[in-house]
């Protein structure tokens, strides 16, 4: 596997755009459209919540046929929208249908930004049109796509790896938006894959999902699970490798590659999270299932207790054991280990249960680094789980005090 | 039902006292003692966190038995202590039971403060000793007790009432102290609640479970449970009513005052967590259990998003149909209508699933009140709940990025 430079227009087939249409106030990009030359197979992963968005709803459904393209805006999320909102996600996936020569059916709708309000119709169907007239092969046109897609992120988010099947060259080109709303089960968070790996519906819904599991789905910005979480994988086969159609050496080899993809652009969302300055990694250890050690991960990742203190470079590490404590798993608080690590050294806070008394300035050394991991070692078995997750900031404060307006 | 001016030592015979010990640096007072005349029944509700703090494990057991004192500091939760923690919660026991004539087994011990460092003990045994001079029956001495066991508290909370039970006076006076890792099932909250009701240790449990479950168990404050919550109650019987042993009159009398010492304390750690602005209540009615209504309104008062919009006085209110929709309860999202409200007025946001396009003037002068109020009706059924929450603030983020220094 190599990871190349590139991004959804990188696999053979995939033209995309994005462009501004007036959605957003302050003339940001706001709209993306990839387009495959050919029909793919198409898979999907989506909130959990039971408030969808309309596009969800839309999307969840028509996952199931052959995709000819995406549309995605940003600016306003198409959700609590009502009947209208459901009418007019079917009124813009109509609108690139004839434009691309195929049924609304063959289009994935997807949109992220203001809950509530419905979308202005006439600049999306306009906008529909302007941003298909700009679709191209190009690297550049792929950035745009990943520009348009974003809100509160502070930069687009984009990632391609080629790998080998049967002596065919297979490319995997990716890209996502983040930033607040992230939560287990994802967020307001929309991924969009390409590929020309010729794959069967059944082992690319397999290969997403166990990817999800481990990535979108372990990360934490802020605890609020989103209405429009999407991850999209759309794979058109033009890499004219052997259909994988069972789980071959050439199904494990796509789906290392979609991990790296997943996994890539997870962390950067979770780097990204709003008014974020750390990124935290939180290993669990020693688990007795891996669904424990996903439980104790995340809830120490989302704990705003912990994520305050690691925006304080403070090594407050009775919070990740109290986090560890009401996240669900069963384990003996007697026999944990936890370290604080980073680029700048490790160290040891608890011993067994027993707390240690540190060295504090070594701890603000280690925390005074980007990135921290909090390594956690139980006693319960042999499982293991990383999530990642953010610190809590007063710039996550002050961008979610008003951020309609 | 008579509200009094009181607090724990109101009942007939309970003493108390609180002062400074030397445990916090700022010298502010910080142990809090309250003993009975006579043995209590007593009984305790504690944190589901696995974490558990040193003087948890020992109140679970002990609240078995009859109580004679209340012994608690601040500053220090000797929580994640190891061995030594469960040792120095005996030996405080050991200290003020020799104080008061009994064993250890008939002192209940208390902690809050930070995590993961132990007790101070030699400054702990002096502590009690000068806290247990100071105690008497005055209202005095039970407002010092109330300040000694606040830690980010920005001021102290009491209440009491007197009902009258077959022509006896009964009396309950309490105190909590909350402020940040409130979250359901309790936080670092304690509660000492008094009274001299006589009562059946069977129907006091009752009584408290009961009541903590609509009041301290639906508050949040920033979504962390804590390793020491606790709400104790002891009942010395000086009253001299007839003994509540059964689910009579006089025990729904005994509840409803209990309900309304419980519910007081506990809007009132909800309105002063930390660095709060703002007192969130919401109503979540027409749900298909209490159980569905009580996670879609502790789900609302949960979220970051919501409490930071709140915060920023932003009608946001597809941030509480997102909340309701990742509580847990299924629901038809077409059929929720949402208002917020406030003595300022009211305004309808959401209306049988269908966004209303709201006067954002209307919008903003209510949310410039201090209390807001977010009903929501749903068409599942007839059960209902309240949260109690507090908006999420640039003083949160500062409190908790470095508490420990």
């Amino acid at each position: 596997m190599k990871e190349i430079k590139g991004n959804v227009t990188s696999p053979k087939g995939f033209k995309a755009y994005g462009d501004s249409t007036g959605l957003k106030k302050n003339g940001n990009k706001d709209m993306a459209i990839i387009v495959s030359d050919s029909l793919c197979t198409a898979s999907g992963c989506f909130t959990t919540n039971v408030v969808k968005a309309a596009p969800v709803l839309w999307d969840m459904d028509m996952v199931k046929n052959p995709v000819k393209a995406i549309v995605a805006n940003s600016g306003n999320a198409n959700a609590c929208t009502g009947q209208q909102g459901l009418d007019d996600a079917r009124a813009t996936a109509e609108k690139l249908a004839g434009l691309t020569g195929v049924k609304a059916e063959n289009i994935l709708v997807c949109s992220t930004g203001v809950i509530g309000v419905n979308l202005p119709m006439d600049t999306i169907l306009k906008g529909v049109d302007k941003v298909f007239k700009g679709i191209d092969y190009s690297f550049d046109a792929g950035v745009a796509a990943s520009e348009a897609i974003m809100t509160t992120d502070t930069h687009n988010k984009t990632v391609a790896v080629e790998i080998e099947i049967g002596g065919k060259t297979v490319t995997i080109g990716g890209m996502a938006k983040g930033s607040g709303m992230i939560n287990p089960n994802m967020a307001t968070m929309l991924c969009f894959i390409t590929t020309d790996c010729a794959i069967s519906k059944d082992m690319l819904d397999k290969a997403l999902k166990d990817c999800v599991a481990d990535s979108f789905n372990m990360i934490s910005v802020d605890g609020d699970m989103s209405t429009n979480d999407t991850v999209l994988t759309i794979a058109n086969g033009l890499a004219e490798n052997k259909v994988i159609d069972s789980e071959n050496d050439d199904y494990n080899k796509f789906k290392e590659a979609l991990f790296y993809i997943t996994k890539g652009l997870a962390i950067e969302c979770a780097d990204d999270g709003e008014g974020a300055t750390k990124l935290i990694e939180a290993h669990a250890m020693g688990c007795k299932s891996v669904e424990d050690a996903r439980k104790i991960a995340l809830s120490v990742v989302s704990s705003s207790l912990l994520k305050a203190a690691i925006f304080g470079e403070d090594a407050n590490w009775g919070r990740v054991l109290c986090a560890m404590g009401y996240s669900g798993a069963e384990f003996e608080p007697m026999a944990v280990t936890i370290e604080f690590r980073s680029d700048k050294g490790k160290i040891l806070l608890m011993d067994n249960g027993k707390p240690i008394v540190f060295d504090e300035d070594l701890a603000a050394l280690i925390l005074s680094e980007h990135k921290i991991y909090i390594d956690m070692y139980l006693k319960e078995g042999t499982a293991e789980a990383t999530a990642w997750g953010c610190d809590l900031t007063y710039d996550y404060v002050k961008i979610n005090g008003d951020y309609r307006s």
